[in-house]
């Protein structure tokens, strides 16, 4: 009995502390985000860009722990409508968990509460980290703030409800596993919605129908970047199979880590020869978007395939995202980061690969939960944009982002000793 | 029996594993520490405080395993005077654990002591850490280096035996959880003792009263520094809970998680909005500040609070931040990151906190901790300062200064290639 | 019964989770080798370093799953000549592992053989790793990543196979804990063949017998490279336990944790007043090798030594690589980064230092060990880079040398706006 008592303790403790390194594996990825795309911008819109990453992850923290976290893991009125409570509850007691243990293996808490507040906390930024890339070097810092107020608070929550909560998509079989759609369709679409307002940056697009790239300042960064999004993304992927504790959830861990791992060689390495083929060169920002494709396309199923498949899931994705970022230059919208194709297209096409190994999954419901979850968030978050535009405002004066809006917002420089007298920056 | 001998056995390697990890996470923060350092001074004293923080970190886990553990942890003669013997003992035996653990659930050695030392050591390497910052740009790197010796090797532990040692401010009921006392005021009084010796940097304030503002070099770099150190702190407070085994036990770790989180989210949007009303902009460097004074303000009591409560520990350290930094400017006490108002004048409102949440501790007990702990090592600093300073010498030349430390202490140059012709850094 | 069957499952659990943690922490090393390359090189080949450690990585993954994880731990016809099969079998079933749970405490399948793939994969990466700094500056991309297919599926599985994949060196006796041999001479012994073939960088050498310091371009990036592959090491070397989950092997993994750490302080210790000794100045690149030295002198027995000898070690480590870098630029042997010393020369140190603390390994078994995977390495690597020369060519042309490998290479630059007018870096 007293080795028992220890079993479903240790089994509760063994679990909870999965989560919480899990969770920090995730947390990480906001460090991930933040130098990836400090890297990809000019130099004089970078510590603003920072100072973005930065405020966006201590929002998205404290408005999910008032409201977020309650409306999408509260009980719903409905299975559409969550219900909204405020502030975090009491964990599980000891007494409660023993007893429960005693009659049987899983229940509703088989880990602290406060874990799991702490791994969902993490996605939530996530998901906001995606927008600030997207709307880089031409938004104004507190307008982006405010849509981070809502965004974290009510838009990507809801939604979230209506898989994770256990609201709508998931009664109706929608599958995905770690939120290639709750969670990286969800920034691309917020993110989309910002772009189409704002519009381009300033000298993007010629009006004799030319596109100038404009090189990123710090490409050590950006790797630095995507590194720590990768070793992150263990955390987002591994931590989602939410038990660790037997052999079953044991082996299924091990092989979701060596599926995301796999997926982003293989989106990285086709990346790598799709920009050879296409440019002639080894292009090393199309490699990161190829290995970030490679793990967003594997997100909603990291756990079915064989890893081989896996790896193919994460080709294919490595191979869209080029094809992704050139069609949306040529369309005009313009994405620093190419943070809508990596986390958007890329997305949809992690959402629905997903029946060829899930037998659970079917292509229609994967197509329905994709469609759901793009026309919510890019309704709720187009609206939110037009309030801020016509409020206060969403882009920066012409002056301000030709000087740089590192000064105009921040009131300092990132690198104030390096640029060299051309400031090829400007 | 052999169910019973498996559950202790497994409860002894998951609170070392945990320990481990945290350690792991720890020892992370020192890597924050330089990075956040080496962003906020100039580009011609990078390389030298690269140099400072990578040997401090050596220097201390050398110094902390030949003596400091054992004056920390040892066998004292009295509550105040530590005893001391040298290096590290052998491991808790397998046949001690379990005959312990039969009789009872947890003992003394619930845990590698090997474990314990890796997590105590990575501690002092932090302490230290905070000293180079507040020195940076100015002093002598092998007087510095002298100075981790003595401090890692004994200022240090000599007040951490006082508290975690099992000393006399345990014994009263000073109640400091992970350390906003015994590691970050300690790290804070060293370094104000070293710059009130130093004096400021050259150019920093006029004889008309003017205070210049010295930019640092490199943003991304701060903004990474802090990132580290926001993620190596789940470790710094999660690993102080010091076991995981159990269901309240992991209910306690994972609220110290979410509260370390919170806490540092609260402080760097209450510094980003009193800078913003303040100066009128976005300050970068003072959100990276709120953020780490907030990690600080929730140290000494992450685990009473509730989520909500922790926010504001955090939030009142981020404002306090702010104005600590300004006012340290105009006493014309030059500290170029901001060391010893996040880790000091923070610190010491962390102590002041705890009663707040934790009824065992009370507001007496906590500034007399504070105040010996404070006496304690600005009295035994300043000594060992003044005799680094009699006989290596503190300072480096004014020529070495303008030049830049690490042409003068290095022999090389953090950024050859980069600064511009201009020299602004100079 | 039921609490056996508990037991069991978490052992497996608990092992199988640590096994993956420290997989992750290997394979954020792939990022410190990225950053400690792009570091030490100059910034006009920066992003093409940066591109061949991604997709060395990815690369990496992929070969060593298809074929080179089952070339090393497959079932070998003989102990010299390994079978091969392709692709990963499934991993352990419940119902097997628990059975043979009940008839003792551990055989064969006691963690997952998914994680035990992942940690082993993240390890080959990491001796491919060290051979892209050697040959920076110079070589061809396509032709280094050719290289790489080979080195991870076929050169360093086979003599993996041979030490830990019970092939004839492990039956000899040769000790090799984490792979001071396998892992990390491993790789400077393929660098060294590559380096011998491609000749010293433009400029490096002069005829009149001349040595030119060629600086790298951003040591803050060198130094965080550093202290991510110190973080990364306790995965390197304490994962190498493989088991975790009970007294004996829980105080073996805290005290390889700690010896690992001590090892490195004093590496960087002793390279730091070797380096004051030799030049008059603290050389913040040989203070970064020496930290690195002192790791690599430790790996090949990180759990014998007590944690003083651990440092004496690390210290000889230390001493060792400033003389071998010193030593290596006299022979004309012109390796940017110090690879082949760190990795090569220490990591033989590290082979003849086990009969030092662990009786049951020999220094004629230790020499066996360290000949026969230098003469294998050195053999199949000269081969595999004289037909890469022949048909692909190794070395890039004097021309796009001279302007810089990213934009011949990659055609980005990794700091567009940075570099001052003066273009010191070319």
């Amino acid at each position: 009995m007293e080795a028992l008592i220890g079993v479903k303790n240790l089994s509760y403790a063994l679990d909870t502390f999965y989560f919480l390194v899990m969770g920090a594996f995730v947390m990480w990825m906001a460090a991930g985000f933040a130098m990836l795309e400090a890297g990809l911008v000019r130099s004089k819109n970078t510590a603003e860009i920072l100072t973005k990453n930065v405020a966006l992850y201590a929002i998205a923290c404290i408005m999910y722990m008032i409201v977020g976290y309650n409306i999408m893991y509260g009980d719903g009125v409905t299975s559409v409508i969550p219900g909204i409570s405020l502030f975090l509850g009491p964990d599980n007691t000891a007494d409660a968990v023993l007893k429960q243990g005693m009659d049987g293996w899983y229940d509703g808490s088989y880990y602290s509460t406060m874990a799991d507040f702490f791994f969902q906390v993490v996605f939530v930024a996530t998901a906001m980290s995606i927008v600030s890339g997207a709307v880089a070097e031409r938004m104004k810092l507190w307008s982006f703030l405010a849509f981070a107020v809502v965004m974290t608070g009510f838009i990507y929550p809801v939604q979230g409800f209506w898989k994770w909560g256990g609201g709508f998509l998931d009664a109706m079989g929608f599958a995905d596993f770690a939120g290639s759609g709750v969670v990286h369709l969800t920034g691309a679409t917020a993110a989309l919605a910002g772009v189409l307002l704002l519009g381009p940056r300033m000298g993007k697009y010629g009006k004799d129908g030319s596109i100038h790239p404009i090189p990123g300042a710090n490409l050590p960064l950006a790797t630095l970047g995507t590194f720590i999004l990768w070793l992150g993304w263990f955390g987002f992927n591994g931590g989602s199979e939410l038990i660790v504790s037997n052999v079953d959830e044991a082996n299924a861990v091990a092989r979701v880590f060596v599926n995301t791992n796999t997926a982003a060689a293989g989106g990285a390495v086709a990346a790598l020869i799709t920009a050879r083929l296409l440019f002639g060169k080894a292009d090393l920002t199309m490699l990161l978007n190829g290995a970030l494709a490679g793990l967003v396309a594997i997100t909603a199923e990291p756990l079915a395939p064989t890893p081989g498949l896996a790896t193919v899931v994460g080709i294919i994705g490595g191979v869209l995202v080029v094809f992704s970022i050139i069609t949306l230059d040529k369309m005009r919208i313009d994405d620093p980061v190419g943070a809508i194709s990596v986390h958007g297209v890329v997305g949809i096409w992690g959402l629905l690969a997903v029946p060829i190994s899930n037998e659970e999954a079917t292509l229609l419901d994967q197509v329905i939960g994709a469609g759901v979850i793009f026309a919510w968030v890019f309704v709720a978050s187009f609206i939110v944009w037009m309030v801020i535009k016509a409020t206060m405002g969403m882009r920066v004066s012409q002056e301000e982002e030709f000087e740089g809006v590192d000064i105009g917002e921040c009131g300092l420089e990132a690198y104030p000793e390096f640029v060299g007298s051309q400031g090829s920056g400007k």
